[in-house]
């Protein structure tokens, strides 16, 4: 097990810092203060959680200078996007403050006595809300803030009653580094345990490994790869006692076009999908990676998607993606596009760039037989790169989506009238997605209270849970039912012990 | 793997009737009819399942004279019982019934655009609740009504739109045939398509294996024993597309007796408490299976405790269990008392039966620090038999607590009056259960709103959910967000497509 790894400046490689990786020792000392910590934060008040989630919104904001300077040098994601996502991070925190004011952590259902024999007489029960115990939140590379160490996981599980673990994310550790020290001095200024929020930190696989195997861990919450995610999962359904592993991992995000709708608006849809293609240097898990078009619905279809193309190839051509995160994702972007050409996809956009550069956008086209038959063409290629889909019928794109397998997101456009085509697209779209939308790009998820961010595998491993949204506090915690509680339980109203 | 298998006298042993097992091709025609039949069911209305639902509990009923002969000839359990039964089932399939007519699966979360920019702005979303899609649903041995062919997973997975692929048990295949065969007349009389509800059959595990893994299983429901559920959970996890597994498995619903409530009721508990141990001959998984005694918080504490243990064996010796299940069960419930005896236990009561016969109750007992060391007394011995632990303090209740892991119940008797003493028992009893009783046993399982019918691992591998009560229904349902959806879809109010 490699002991230091290194911050890098995403733009030029250069080594900015050496870190010191947690040793087992470490993480078992972080862990066994989450669980000491566990124990009195999940019985507090609402009021309680509120204000440290609050604090610490306003201590991101007041570090804001430092942590999006830090942020930039070792992301590239630049001071715009970073300060934006600072400010949906700052946000995200005040809004799960409002959440745990709310009471919705101790909302809890009443049931009483039913006099008589069973089935219809039943003793007088409640069923409350209980926190799972200390979450290790594994962060990710692409969100510095919104889905790193202080990200909604860590938000949601505070809110929740859980303690947290950090793995931060060695993409970014010296702006992790600060921001968990933000975290400490509040802790410190609301005279709550240290324990309260850990963090481990490391390049290998072996810190996550030995954290998720921990007995003091009780649920995992993850962004990241399909298979990190996937190795993840594994090791916590393997533990003497299995845990929660909630994983958002990869997806490719169908995007539907019927022709109706690109004969009128192609021009403007190819600038707007281009713009998302591109964003972020198309490191999002919301990221378009296939755009199907269907070529036989009408009697110009081909025509018109040949045309929509053309548009988004230009419109491609023209985007700038800033650098890659890593050195290392530039070069799996390189493969991934390559799979496509060795796959039989032909290049619409495909200017190289040298190693180290930005990479350029990348637009491929492949046949619907092709989709369907060659596993390298439905894997998500992590970057500003996208893939046409020609399918002849309704039917044939239903297959596409199909195999394209669970989503985080499906985008329809030209579903504004009903007809049995359009129903049929509409329902494969949500057969296979967390989130359909009707206008718009996927790119960009509201922090809100209808947010379902989470599909079917491979997109996350658990599709009933959302990992953004309101929804998300609810990974956190189970059920219990009171029977025949005594009143001085019942008086707590559903907050924990 | 075997093709045919037995149905057998419970009482006797003598054999009933040769069945054939599913072989792969059955098992394959079930699924893709179930997948065919689930396209058109997940868009039905709240009234056409209620329907259903309402038909199939008056088959029930008005088969009830076969069934229950029928039932209590393949598993011993008792005309008594049995009728009870029934009557529970169908109690449940018309409350979920009721669920689905009141909209329950269909209800949504709406989310109105909100203007500017993010993270405050944010498009119009609504947040549905879709079907997962044909759910396995394996039956249980010893509720042949409440949890076999129509008991409350096929119920709920029909109400929440879901076809149903059942896998019968084979401790009882005869009556799963009158039963399926009963589904089927009311599946026929409703115009709808047969495949809605499928049934495949076998005593050799390839069949239920065969099932979770077909690629048309979207999800599996499965009660039984933590060795066969945690082997069906692994075949869910090792899909090219994991599915959810919502298996309830095995438990020792710990009984935590406080002596100041044993020293004035002890008596009345001893006899409720025996009963309860042999109730169904113990064959429940509710059963309790430990109970943990404090010997040290009061002057006459150890002199309490031990009189109540001499109650407790009377009680128990007066106990006369029907048959077991299955030879097999009896077998099995032989080796786990003897287990028991290897690891130290001294026996209070272990008269010996013939094998063949009934079992008589067994009582045992054990130090905590015995407990706590040894992995052979905190394991599930499913029958009449309970084992006594002797703990010091409550701080060793709560280590016995911990020991024993994850439990569908725990049950604290003499918490009425709140101290520090009674909040970390309470604290203790739910962090490692489903449902806390404060009065009774854990035997009786209420069907309603507030039920927890699962706890964290080994009782179920996902303890976020229940099997019994209103909420079993979520099991079967994810959210999906539309976003921007146009106004034909928004005019479903929820309903899929």
């Amino acid at each position: 097990m490699s002991t230091s790894f290194s911050s890098c400046n995403a733009r030029t490689g250069e080594v900015l810092g050496t870190l010191t990786a947690s040793t087992p020792a470490d993480i078992d000392a972080v862990c066994t203060a989450a669980a000491a910590a566990f124990a009195l934060w999940q019985a507090g008040s609402g009021a309680q959680r509120a204000s440290l989630l609050r604090a610490l919104a306003a201590g991101l904001e007041a570090g804001r200078e430092t942590l999006v300077a830090m942020a930039d040098q070792e992301t590239a994601l630049g001071p715009v996007r970073l300060n934006g996502e600072l400010d949906r991070t700052a946000f995200q925190l005040r809004r799960f403050a409002d959440i745990a004011e709310r009471g919705v952590p101790f909302e809890y259902t009443d049931d009483p006595a039913v006099a008589g024999a069973p089935p219809a007489g039943h003793p007088a029960m409640q069923r409350w809300l209980l926190p799972l115990g200390p979450v290790a939140m594994y962060a990710a590379s692409n969100f510095p803030f919104a889905f790193s160490v202080l990200g909604g996981d860590t938000a949601a599980a505070l809110v929740a009653g859980c303690s947290v673990v950090i793995k931060a994310h060695p993409g970014h550790p010296q702006l992790s580094q600060q921001t968990y020290a933000l975290i400490r001095q509040v802790l410190a200024a609301q005279n709550l345990p240290a324990g309260l929020v850990g963090m481990v930190q490391g390049a290998s696989n072996e810190v996550g490994v030995q954290l998720v195997r921990h007995p003091a861990i009780a649920a995992a919450a993850f962004t990241g790869s399909t298979r990190g995610g996937a190795a993840l999962a594994a090791e916590a359904a393997a533990r003497p006692r299995p845990i929660p592993f909630y994983g958002e991992l990869g997806s490719i995000n169908p995007v539907i076009a019927l022709p109706a709708e690109l004969k009128t608006k192609g021009a403007d849809l190819a600038t707007t999908l281009a713009g998302s293609i591109a964003l972020g240097c198309g490191q999002f898990c919301t990221n378009p990676g296939v755009i199907v078009l269907l070529d036989a619905t009408q009697a110009d279809a081909k025509a018109v998607n040949d045309a929509f193309v053309q548009q988004l190839g230009l419109a491609l051509t023209g985007q700038n993606p800033h650098a890659m995160l890593t050195q290392g994702m530039r070069r799996n972007f390189d493969a991934g596009v390559a799979h496509w050409g060795e796959a039989g996809a032909a290049f619409v956009v495909h200017e190289l760039a040298a190693a180290g550069r930005p990479p350029r956008p990348v637009l491929a086209q492949v046949s619907a037989d092709a989709f369907i038959a060659k596993a390298a063409l439905r894997e998500e290629v992590f970057g500003p790169g996208s893939l046409v889909v020609r399918a002849a019928s309704v039917a044939q794109a239903l297959q596409v989506l199909q195999a394209a397998g669970g989503s985080l997101t499906v985008t329809v456009w030209g579903a504004q009238a009903e007809s049995a085509d359009v129903q049929a697209l509409v329902r494969g779209a949500m057969a296979i997605a967390g989130r359909v939308l009707f206008a718009g790009v996927p790119t960009g998820v509201a922090v809100t209270a209808a947010q379902q961010h989470g599909g079917p595998w491979p997109s996350s491993t658990r599709p009933e849970s959302t990992s953004v949204g309101d929804a998300a506090l609810a990974r956190f915690l189970r059920p219990v039912s009171l029977q025949d509680a005594p009143a001085w339980l019942l008086a707590r109203q559903g907050r924990p012990l």
